[in-house]
């Protein structure tokens, strides 16, 4: 399979289950506005958090692959279940640097942290990874891990402002302990932010995934593209679901799509890698 | 493809989106032990009910095509949204006997209610079908309907006894008019047919396809299969998904599933049919 997007120089690969890696391009293009951007979102297959982490690796390994056809000069993999299932084998495997989506959540929360104890909420597939849980343990902290399994369809479907988020929000925050910091643990968590931050308070700082990474790889390309004088970059969405319901999810989540979408049949690329 | 199942003589196939169908497996194998069934759950393509009409259409003919393959002598579509999206257009096509589950539902309901105010629920592609409140109108009946578009995930996440679905039940639930009667009309919602229950109370008959349709159907094929002297049947299940993910479900909503159970890759299905 040849680029699809001759024009789209060295683009920035994003890829999620769905929508929520939204919240990381939405941080990239602002931190990189002279950068192309690829971003991928397996609609057709989301979400992955209840599904076995090998089918989550194999499904990985397919977009990566798809990614790198494509000339993506970087990978970034804003899913945190795709990350929790494969991301050391992506690292290895990859041509390009590749960046997940733990890591600098879990730098930035134990930078934020006073009391040492942080929470972390994801998937059933993350939480029970331990990935999370491991890494603020290693930096001494005290970790509280709460699987939300209801709340990455409340994005899917658009209720970001809804009733039924309100309800499952307040439901899986109830029986916190005494956490100043809370990692949203997952790509979409951050379209339910301002719901997150209601149920707790003011006195608990909210770490998205979407701005750790975005610091940490502005940092690393600076210089390259974000001089102000080049011209502002492209971005190319891809669904493996279908173009119109890719938008419409996407708008109703408050992260309008500008660029062109296109919907590529996944079993595109499950025939080429099988 | 040749059938898979040379030993699975004349199967009736049924076919759902996910574990919702199960319900409807169930019904039929209570009223039709010495029956074989091939039931297909496109748990890959889960949920339907926020597709487009025209992806759930294909989705549902290449699943009939699968099931005609493996021989099956009758294909009950046992998924509403497939029903509202292609069920005339599925018939016309098939060379065997295709029943759905929305007007047999609409007649039990029809025959239950005292009132005349009937009550449904369903994905939002099936509200936003019309069909089961034009059914109800068509037979003088008032029609309230309710898109519940939590309830399928709940039950694909095995959170049928949960704080989960007591909760966004009693949302969906709280503005009802006068109903005396309720369709569930989802093959996932009888998994949630207790906390229906307990939230509406008892003057309220709930409806669910489920045995509308096996009623129906053990009601036409009386006498060919019913016979008591007869050995019982077998069930193999098909799942686009992950077959330990599939068993896994299925008993966390207490529809242990006992016969084989084969992972097929959907990718077989589309591009036989493409």
């Amino acid at each position: 399979m040849s680029s699809f997007f001759p024009d789209l120089t060295l683009p920035i690969g994003v890829f999620d289950s769905g929508v929520g890696g939204l919240t990381v391009l939405n941080a990239l293009r602002e931190k990189l506005p002279a950068s192309n951007f690829l971003y991928f979102a397996d609609t057709a297959r989301v979400p992955y958090g209840r599904k076995p982490p090998g089918m989550v690796r194999d499904f990985a390994f397919q977009i990566m692959e798809f990614l790198l056809q494509q000339n993506a000069s970087h990978i970034v993999v804003a899913c945190n279940t795709a990350c929790a299932a494969a991301l050391p084998e992506l690292i290895r495997h990859s041509p390009v640097p590749v960046c997940g989506v733990i890591e600098p959540s879990v730098a930035v929360a134990a930078a934020a942290t006073r009391n040492g104890c942080v929470g972390v909420i994801g998937t059933k597939a993350t939480i029970a990874s331990q990935v999370y849980q491991s890494a603020l343990q290693a930096r001494g902290l005290t970790a509280w891990a709460q699987a939300c399994p209801m709340l990455v369809h409340l994005v899917e479907e658009g209720l970001v402002d809804s009733d039924e988020a309100e309800l499952l929000v307040r439901h899986y925050l109830k029986q916190h302990p005494e956490i100043d910091t809370l990692i949203l643990g997952c790509t979409h968590y951050p379209f339910l932010r301002h719901v997150v931050d209601r149920v707790l308070g003011n006195a608990v700082t909210l770490v998205s995934c979407a701005d750790a990474v975005s610091d940490l790889i502005a940092h690393s390309l600076n210089g390259s593209s974000t001089a102000a004088a080049l011209p502002p970059g492209k971005t190319v969405h891809i669904t493996t679901g279908d173009a119109a319901a890719y938008r419409h999810t996407s708008a109703l989540i408050g992260a309008d799509v500008q660029g062109e979408v296109i919907s590529l049949d996944e079993h595109l690329l499950s025939a080429k890698t099988k």
